[in-house]
C-alpha cells in the first residue's frame, strides 16, 4: 500500500484502534455509502485486479500448488461480478448496531437500554481465496469494526490490491481508511498476537493448523473451531431410507468441509436391519469404511477395513468414514461428547423421544434430528454472510453471522439519580421492563 | 474433601467436565430441589461451619490481617442467615436453560431453533468472603455449569466445608457433587489455566492483580476487569447541584469499588461557574484533589495538590480523584477512550445532545448520563445476582448476571433433509421466523 510500507506493528494496531473508534459512531448512511463505493472502486480497477491475480496465479503454477488452491485464487469473470454484488449485498442488511436488546426502568426516571455495538478491532486471517478479504471487510464495515486483514502468501497481489479498493472507498467518503488494514507477514501475526490491549478479537478461517497455532499463541480471544469431527447416529427406530441418504449426505456431499461428517455409529438392535443398505449407499458414493471388529465382521465389502482408535478422532476430509457399534443413544452420547469436535452431530430415528435425549444431551454446537450435518452454514441458516463457524463455549457458537462482531453497551439516563441520596430516601429500585417502543430508539451515531 | 484429596487437577478437570455433562440436561426442578437441600444441609452444619470459620477468624487475626478483611472474613449471625435465603433465591428465579431465542424455518420442514444451554465448566477464583462461594455455586447450579472454585486460603477451613454442604446437597438429590469442586493451592490453578480443553471460562473476583495475573497465564476465556478508571465529566451545560451530588456520589459513596470514579473532567467554559461548588462538595466529602496546572491555578483549597500524568491512569481506591480541563465532549471523549479502563463513564449536562454524543463516543461497557456510576453493578441493574463486571469486549460486557454463565446450541429438526437433495430438486430456503408459540418449546432435559 503506498506510502503505508513498513509501518510498525504496534502503529497498524493504534491506527486499527483510532479507526475503531471512529467506525463505531459511523452513520448507516454513511457505512452503505462507502460499501457503494467501494463496489465502484472495484468496478473501476478490474484491470488492475486481473493483472495482481494473473501474477498470484502464475505464481502458484509456477510453485505446482494444487488445482483446488489455484481454482481458489481466481477473482475474475463471475467471481469478480460476484464480489461486487456481495458488496452490495451486505449495504443491503439491516444495521445491526444500536440496537435496544433491553430496556429497564431501574427507578422512577432512571431508565437502562442494553444496545448492541461493535466489539472494536477485529483480525482476520484467511487462506487462499481473496474475495473473501473483500466480504470480511464488507462485514466489519456494515458493523462498524475496524480490520485487521492476513491473507495468504500465494494471494498477497490480489490481496493488495483489493485492499485498497476497499479503503479508497472508505476514504471517498470521510470514513478512516484504517478501517480495514493488511498486515502482510507472519511476523506480523505473531507480534499481532501479543497485542491483546488493541486487538479485541481474532478470527482464523483456515485449517486445523492454522486455528491451533492461533489459540495456543495468543491472549485474545479467538473465535473458530480447529476440528469439524462431526458424527451421524443411526437409531434402531431409523427409517431406513432416510439413514442411507442422511448418512450419504452428511459424509460425502462435499468432503473437504468442517461440517462433513466423519464418524457413523449404529444403534446395535439396528445393525441386521440398518447396516447393509448403509454400507450400500456409501459404497455406491465412494466412500471406505474403517469399521470396528463388531461392524467388521458383519460387512462383506472390499471398502471396508479395521478402524484403529485414532480413526475416531480424525477429520478425513476425505471419502472415508469410521465406523462403530454402539448399544444405545446414551452411549452414543456418550462416544460423541468425549471424541468429537463439538461441532455439528445428528441422530437419525423416527423416535422423537430418543431424538430430543440425543439433542439434550450432545454437547455441541449444532445438533440434528434427521437433517444433514452439511447444513451447518451461516448462509443455509439465513444469516446472510458468515463470519465463520466457532465451537468454542463463549461468545458465539456454531454459523456465525455479524452478530457475531458486536457486543453491546449500557446506557443510563438519569436526572441526577445517585447511589446515596437513593438510600437516604428509602426510594425503591422498581426494575420495570421498558416497552421498545416508549421513547424514540437511541442512536448511536455522533 | 473427604476422599477427594490429592486429586491431580486433570482428574478434577475430568470430574468437571463428566458433571457438566450430566448438569446440562438437569430438570429444573432437581437443581431447585439441590438449592433447597443445600439450604437444609447448611443449616444443619452450622456449628460445623462456625467451628471452621471461627479458626480462619483466628488465623486471620494471629497474622494481623487489616480489618476489613478480618470482617469480610465472617459468615455467622446475620450473614449465615443471609447465605441461605440467598440459595432459596436463586431456586425461585427462572430457568434460564432452554429458552429458545431464535426459531426459523429453513425450508418446508426444516425448523432451527437457537436455544439456551450452560457453557459446560466454569472456574472461579474469589478472595475472602466465603459465603460468595455459595452463591457463585448456586449460580453454576441453576445454570447447569460445573464450578471448580478456588477461595482465598485466608478462609480455607470455611470454603472447606461450606462447599462439602454444597456437594452433599447435590449428591441428596441425586446429582453429581463434582458439580462444584474446591481448588485447594495456587500451584492448581496454575495447572488449571493451561487445562483449556476442559476449563470453558474463568472468573476471578478479585484485585487488579489478580485478574491481570490470570488473564496473562491463560488460553482459557476471562470474564472479569483488571482496572475500574471510572470518570465524570462535567459539562458547561451542568445543572451546578446536580453535577456536585454526581461527582461525590460517584466519588465518595463507596470509594473501594470498582465503579466509583478516579477522574473528573471539566468543560473550560463551565469552569468559573462549576468548579468552585464541585471543589468544596468533594472536600466536604473528604475528597482530595490532583489537579492538572490550569484547574490547580484556580482553586484555593488545601485539600489539592498537583497531578502527575500517571494519576489519570491510576485507580485510587480512595478518597482521591485527579482532575483535568478539557475544551469540549470531543476532547472529553477522546481522554477517556485513551485513559480510561472502558468500565463506566458518566457525563453530567442537560444538552440532551451533548449526551448522546458522549453515550455513543465512549468506548466502555456502562456509559452515563446524569445517574451515578456507582449504578453499574448487577443488583441495581436488576440481574438477581452477580456473577461479576466484565470490561471486555467478547461474550458479556459490564455487569453480568446469570446469563452470563451461558451460550446456546442450534438444534435442527428435519424429515430427512439433504443438502445434496434441496440443491437436485431445486428447493428453496425459505428463512421465515417461526412463532415462538408454533410448537411447545423443546426441552433441554433428560
Amino acid at each position: 500500500m503506498e506510502g503505508e510500507q513498513g509501518l510498525s506493528v504496534l502503529e497498524i494496531c493504534k491506527r486499527g484502534r483510532a479507526a475503531a473508534q471512529r467506525m463505531q459512531t459511523a452513520s448507516s448512511e454513511l457505512k452503505n455509502a462507502a460499501l457503494a463505493e467501494i463496489g465502484k472502486v472495484l468496478e473501476s480497477r478490474k484491470g488492475d485486479i486481473e493483472a495482481a491475480n494473473a501474477a498470484d496465479k502464475s505464481y502458484a503454477e509456477e510453485k505446482k500448488l494444487s488445482n483446488t488452491l489455484q481454482k481458489r485464487l481466481d477473482v475474475t469473470g463471475p467471481k469478480f461480478d460476484q464480489m461486487i454484488l456481495n458488496t452490495e449485498g451486505v449495504a443491503k442488511i439491516e444495521d445491526p448496531v444500536g440496537k435496544v436488546k433491553m430496556a429497564t426502568e431501574l427507578s422512577d426516571g432512571l431508565e437502562l437500554y442494553r444496545m448492541t455495538c461493535p466489539i472494536g478491532v477485529i483480525c482476520v486471517i484467511f487462506e487462499a481465496r481473496p474475495e473473501a478479504g473483500v466480504q470480511i471487510s464488507s462485514l466489519c464495515i456494515k458493523s462498524g469494526n475496524a480490520l485487521l486483514l492476513k491473507g495468504g502468501k500465494e494471494a498477497a497481489n490480489s490481496n493488495e490490491v483489493l485492499v485498497n479498493c476497499v479503503r479508497e472507498g472508505l476514504e471517498a467518503v470521510g470514513l478512516p481508511k484504517d478501517a480495514v488494514q493488511l498486515v502482510s507477514t507472519r511476523d506480523q501475526i505473531n507480534e499481532l498476537l501479543s497485542m491483546d490491549q488493541y486487538v479485541d478479537l481474532i478470527i482464523p478461517r483456515g485449517g486445523n493448523a492454522l486455528v491451533k497455532y492461533i489459540t495456543d499463541n495468543t491472549r485474545v480471544p479467538v473465535l473458530g473451531h480447529a476440528d469439524g469431527i462431526c458424527a451421524v447416529y443411526v437409531d434402531k427406530d431409523a427409517d431406513v431410507e432416510k439413514a442411507c441418504n442422511l448418512v450419504v449426505d452428511s459424509k460425502a456431499q462435499y468432503v473437504s468441509v468442517c461440517n462433513a461428517a466423519e464418524t457413523l455409529l449404529v444403534q446395535r438392535s439396528a445393525l441386521s436391519t440398518h447396516l447393509a443398505p448403509i454400507v450400500k449407499s456409501l459404497s455406491d458414493a465412494g466412500v471406505s469404511i474403517k469399521a470396528d471388529p463388531e461392524s467388521l465382521a458383519l460387512i462383506d465389502s472390499k471398502n471396508v477395513t479395521a478402524a484403529g482408535a485414532e480413526d475416531f478422532v480424525t477429520e478425513f476430509l476425505d471419502y472415508v468414514i469410521a465406523l462403530k457399534v454402539v448399544e444405545s443413544v446414551d452411549e452414543a452420547i456418550s462416544h460423541i461428547n468425549a471424541h468429537g469436535s463439538h461441532h455439528t452431530d445428528l441422530i437419525v430415528t423416527e423416535n422423537t423421544s430418543t431424538a430430543e435425549r440425543f439433542l439434550a444431551g450432545i454437547d455441541s454446537a449444532n445438533v440434528y434430528h434427521n437433517a444433514s450435518t452439511r447444513f451447518a452454514d451461516g448462509f443455509r441458516y439465513g444469516f446472510g454472510a458468515e463470519v465463520g463457524v466457532s465451537t468454542t463455549r463463549t461468545h458465539s457458537r456454531g454459523p456465525v453471522g455479524v452478530d457475531g462482531l458486536l457486543i453491546y453497551k449500557y446506557r443510563l439516563y438519569g436526572n441526577g439519580h445517585t447511589v446515596g441520596g437513593m438510600a437516604k430516601a428509602n426510594t425503591p429500585f422498581t426494575h420495570k421492563p421498558i416497552e421498545p417502543t416508549y421513547r424514540p430508539q437511541r442512536s448511536n451515531e455522533l
